[in-house]
């Protein structure tokens, strides 16, 4: 367990210290449910007045909230607690898990794959033909890469995900649990005789930048041909799903549950809220947002904000809000 | 094949017979698909007029419907059919799927690892370094059990389910095919250069509870520190999102595709709609009921039914709708 | 690589040939990206001035567009260029992932299933107990296939699916990745001390059709008794929910995200947006469509198109939309 005095933890977030304490720091927690030996923050003034109830013996506390530490404890003031926080959750960073061989021998690899120095395979896990890892690779147990799929340096790829062939993954990006990265695009037509669908191949792939993260259960489809693309930096929550075709600028956000139908086009820096759904060949352009739970009809224009369903200015949805609300009194 | 008479089949519910058959019965079916070896339900009157045409041999009742039995039929009334039918179900109950081994040897299991008594382990299922599993587990097979998480007894884990490092799992849970558990939550900071996104990262862990079911596919991620919470008898449906730190009560109901952003509380007994979003940092307390396709963006109180998009008290946003269709007129 | 003279293309979709080109074509692009050995398509006039500045030196275009080829270049005209682009599909699809060995020795099959003819077993699969795969069966690695479940020939089954015990599965269906099959439905009584809740038995199945597809990590629940079942030539999106006991008809379509509560009907060729819920219960009848996002609360009529939430006739939606836009003003 790591263990940190006040002053080792102030040197990782160079703040200013009020008071002393003997207790040695071994981690975080809530400023209600701290012990003695952990460090807690009040980034808000809401939460300072539980502070002379907690246990914990240090709290990282934004400048502006004035408190008195107290006996044998420590407040370090900083500017911003949040980032303070983010610099103490990577010292405080647990061993990830651990692979008692780099790869291991109850993983399937085929004799043409081509795997970098530093790499790692768990067990279960199957690489295909011509598949080629770079360095520092970390494939956790029960990884599914198919034939063809390149992925760069220092890309972790967590249990249960697959990653269908000729796949393109960039390098330090993070797929978490059972992902599916190109799967077949959902295109059909109807059938000679009009009584039926037929399936649409999809002989396209999936291009990932660098930096992409990729949420629990989410999945990309592959493109019915040229490629779905993600660009470097995109970060996508747990359940999302990202149709046939879509193309994403650098550093797009998608929260939980939202999807993008087929062929729709993102910029850069597009935030998607949790659970909005994006209707096919549209275009959300860069620097505009998507409220939570909205239903996107229409193009947006780079930096605005729509809401609602069907999505509109956010402003404009907001007075549709308080109108209806005075109408059914 | 499991086979009762009528009269054994009354020994288990406990209604009143009315007529008699030489039938044996062997399952259960709808009503107008049911052959003569099988019984069937008339919990509704609307199901009764079917009773003349049905194949069925027997059919529970409930005691507020008249019918006559027929010829080598048999009617057995009682209070509650739908109580009734969950003990047949029982009764009827297949076995579950076959282990030929209770530790198959195409398992992987770190040496350091503890299985207990009367547990059983599926072929190629990987168990980490330090995991602790109780008596009476059984995971099928390819469940993923990372480093140091623990498994209390007589708890089943279906086949694709992945959970990671440091994870606390209570006794009597069930969880479905592919669920993703302690994935990192979807946390991320400014670059220092302001042209990207920082991961947070998330060094918490997921502590659930007893007697808790987790829908196939879906996800609880990890804290950012201290713990995502489930407390004992919450019961998730299919394709769930729960985010980072949320922490639910006792016997909370999330139904299919809902999602909980992060940070959000859910008391003791809330009940979640099929396919509603919570808002993050929000608090639903105990008793309420967020309604079906709902997005909740603020703080619910105890024991209050909410609704809609934006949400609000159930009967206001009911009103809400029957105004705006007689403004639409 | 494949590679085509302009004449085979035309072979294969029947149009009418302007100009000419020396250049093998070995690929399909959009117009933009496309390169000199790469055939592009044009349905749509305001694609047809991106024409000149394509590096494309074949173009597929609808035979309602006037352009002239070029240099070295060849435009084929048809009447629909969306069919011809499946054709070509079919065309220059690459090989499927390879198999090194039909049934690969890191798959463990039970000994008492049968495998049909020409099927193959990727490495890490599990098949249980009684299973029986019918001819020409694909499973791709860590596919995971439960007791006495059956597979109809020709089916394909992509890495990291879970059929569960007993399900019925027809032939030419295309399940993709991370599937789930046959989990329990979601079903609970109050317990006889009314504080907590008890799990229903889900002892039924699930049945599917002959060419259904079912996307990434989308979920079918297995009945409470009797059967879940999916009719001929349905194709279901990425992500779906179908709950336990639901009922489709033939040649159904749901898009991503979308789902279905328990006991949900659905007649032939009904349409269910991305995004859509139905509620539990509620039948939509035989040719209806459910728009994208939607949440249905009521029966849908045959052949009618319902919108919004609550979901109804899709003009009269359209006049509370406008109704409510007009209110805010």
């Amino acid at each position: 367990m790591k263990s940190f005095t006040f002053q080792e933890i102030n040197a990782i977030i160079d703040g200013e210290i009020i008071g002393k304490t003997s207790n040695k720091i071994t981690g975080l927690e809530v400023i209600k449910k701290a012990n003695n030996s952990q460090a807690t923050f009040i980034g808000n003034r809401k939460f300072a007045s539980h502070w002379t109830d907690s246990k914990a013996s240090l709290a990282i506390v934004n400048d502006n909230i004035d408190l008195e530490p107290g006996d044998n404890r420590v407040l370090i003031k900083v500017k911003n607690a949040d980032l303070a926080m983010a610099k103490l959750l990577d010292a405080f960073a647990p061993t990830t898990p651990h692979f008692e061989t780099e790869i291991h021998p109850a993983a399937t690899i085929d004799a043409s794959a081509k795997i970098g120095k530093g790499s790692r395979v768990g067990a279960g896990c199957y690489i295909g033909k011509d598949v080629v890892l770079g360095d520092n690779v970390t494939l956790y147990p029960n990884v599914t890469i198919l034939d063809e799929t390149t992925i760069g340096d220092h890309t972790t790829i967590w249990s249960g995900t697959i990653i269908r062939e000729r796949s393109v993954i960039g390098a330090h990006c993070i797929f978490h649990t059972n992902v599916s990265i190109g799967a077949d695009g959902f295109g059909y037509r109807p059938s000679d005789d009009g009584r039926g669908l037929v399936k649409i191949p999809h002989i396209g792939n999936v291009v990932i930048g660098n930096s992409v993260e990729i949420g629990a259960n989410s999945c990309v489809d592959r493109a019915k041909f040229s490629s779905t693309i993600l660009g470097d930096g995109c970060k996508i929550d747990n359940l999302v799903q990202i149709g046939h075709n879509c193309v994403l600028g650098r550093s797009c956000i998608m929260a939980g549950s939202s999807g993008l139908a087929g062929s729709v086009t993102l910029g850069d820096g597009v935030v998607i809220g949790g659970s909005a759904s994006i209707k096919d060949h549209t275009t959300i352009h860069s620097g505009a947002t998507v409220g939570a739970g909205s239903g996107v009809m229409n193009d947006v224009a780079a930096g605005k904000t729509v809401l609602g369903y069907p999505a509109v200015d956010s402003r404009e949805m907001l007075k549709q809000w308080v109108a209806l609300r005075k109408l059914a009194r």
